[in-house]
């Protein structure tokens, strides 16, 4: 049996070091993953500290890898070995109630997420349940698509679950990990696509980016005069806005979507809804088809994400880097195997 | 020209008096009806007491009209003269702007509501846009169908705009004017039907309503053992009740409507609404194509308002009825010249 070499906190808040794991006997519907590169999310901070109480430690974060299939299950048919797959938040259901028989897998109510309860990414080896090993397209460079599987996938699937239409007008607030991709996507999507910052001197790379216009989300009165404009509002920011200011600027029948967590709840007078039959969403993650619908679009448009790399045995430094809000706009760290 | 004989309120929350107004020139794409029966809605108590600030006094309430054409524009030739319609909440659009040619006539920015601006239907006449005289399905009995107009309209606009499905479950919280109707919708739509009310004691009538359960809504346990069960749940009531335990009552991909108006801001957390991807939507009114959708299901289905008749000439006693929270369903005002 070869043991997996990761990088773990012992403890919440702990620097990450060198950890060693005996994986056991891989079951036989799960593939196992030679990581070639996984990004770092703000969710793999929020676990290291287990800021959400769900951390089980010593705790191997990386929810967004990319690698090869090294290992199959016995009742695994679909994977070659070497054939090169994705990995996000989730890595296991049921695969037999209603919710993942219906194409929802994501909502199973036994999803075992990716770094929760077992160990994820920042490895040289990774295991998931085959169905959650997502075959990259051609195209897709495996040493940058990996945060497609986590941070791109949360925007996507707002925009495609609820049936964005390219005559849409989408705006996005918070132009970082996320947001960055979901200004790729709206832009390729055909739509309108308006960027709210508080960073205003990224204006010319969010243009470059995708962005039609780029608003300070600072400025109240810019907000307040977009009254109607956007179908779609998508929030990948952790922290309160004056909500009804951009509840006013959606259209009638318009959504704001919310893939950021808020600490405190949100304010939302009911009012302000009803008139225009306006809605607040939340979505978190995707299911397989969504993923595949995904990965096959952003080959098509050649939608990858912005990335700094670093060799995963600098991912303490990475953690640093991403902490201090200055990467553009996503981190991923590269095997030490490569 | 004939004067219309109504009942109005002179100034902000005044008991209604005998009002007399010549209604001007018919505009040429206008109708006048004469008054069948007026629902009386918690609406018009709101629009009498200036509640929301956009009353103007002498104040002619009524917005839940049955009445038979009596004089037609130059400009309508759909209508006939003697042909029974129905007028709800919006009496005017400007049928011109890309949100009215494309059926969302209700989100028209140049609606004009029946009663703010111009007189409603507490009198013997009243007059509207020809678009917004819907006829009478054959089998509706205009002396107890204006409530569907909009209490009815509210409740069924999300059903039907929202694709609620037959295979779904609903659920209901406040049963009055509008929860009553929403209960006999769920039950003709297909749908497993919940009631959730404060008034325990109805519950006989809310099962004869079409309620194939009722929860008390003031137990919490109660509500949080249902945690997960339903595809809506449209909220009636206009008061905060503890939204968290309901929207962990929502199924994934769940909706909680609202259609009542809190005074008070709700409290929602983000993050309960992204496990799951669950949305707060908003309704309020619906289109004039919904609004024909809504009344032939109505006759398909025998799904008549359950009402209270008083003479329009009680019309304060009606009003001190409604106060009372005691009328069984919705309170209608029959013609003074039947």
């Amino acid at each position: 049996m070869d043991n997996i070499k990761a990088y773990a906190a012992m403890e919440p808040g702990g620097t990450l070091e060198p950890f060693t794991y005996d994986p056991g006997p891989l079951a036989p519907d799960h593939v196992e993953i030679d990581v070639i590169a996984s990004g770092l999310c703000h969710s793999d901070i929020s676990m290291l500290d287990n800021a959400w109480g769900i951390s089980r430690f010593p705790l191997v974060g990386g929810h967004e890898v990319t690698g090869r299939i090294s290992k199959r299950g016995e009742a695994v048919t679909h994977l070659d070995i070497g054939q090169v797959v994705g990995l996000g938040w989730i890595s296991q259901s049921c695969a037999h109630c209603q919710t993942c028989t219906g194409g929802d897998q994501h909502h199973c109510q036994s999803i075992r997420p990716t770094i929760a309860g077992r160990h994820g990414g920042f490895a040289n080896k990774v295991r998931a349940q085959a169905m959650w090993a997502l075959p990259l397209p051609d195209g897709l460079d495996p040493k940058t698509a990996g945060p497609l599987f986590c941070g791109g996938i949360t925007v996507f699937s707002p925009i495609y679950e609820l049936g964005l239409k390219p005559t849409d007008r989408l705006a996005v607030i918070g132009i970082g990990g996320l947001g960055h991709l979901a200004l790729k996507f709206g832009r390729a999507w055909g739509c309108d696509v308006t960027a709210f910052t508080s960073t205003i001197d990224k204006t010319d790379s969010l243009l470059e980016l995708g962005a039609h216009h780029v608003v300070n989300s600072r400025d109240k009165e810019a907000i307040k005069a977009l009254r109607g404009q956007f179908d779609m509002v998508i929030s990948t920011v952790n922290v309160n806005l004056p909500w009804h200011n951009y509840i006013a600027a959606l259209a009638p029948k318009g959504r704001l979507v919310q893939v950021g967590i808020p600490h405190e709840p949100m304010s939302v007078r009911a009012g302000s809804l009803i008139a225009g039959q306006k809605s607040i969403y939340g979505s978190d993650t995707g299911s397989p088809a969504t993923l595949m619908k995904m990965l096959e679009f952003c080959a098509r448009h050649n939608i990858t994400p912005e990335i700094e790399s670093f060799a995963m045995s600098d991912i303490n430094a990475a953690i640093a880097r991403l902490k201090s809000g200055q990467a553009r706009y996503r981190i991923v760290l590269t095997s030490d195997e490569p």
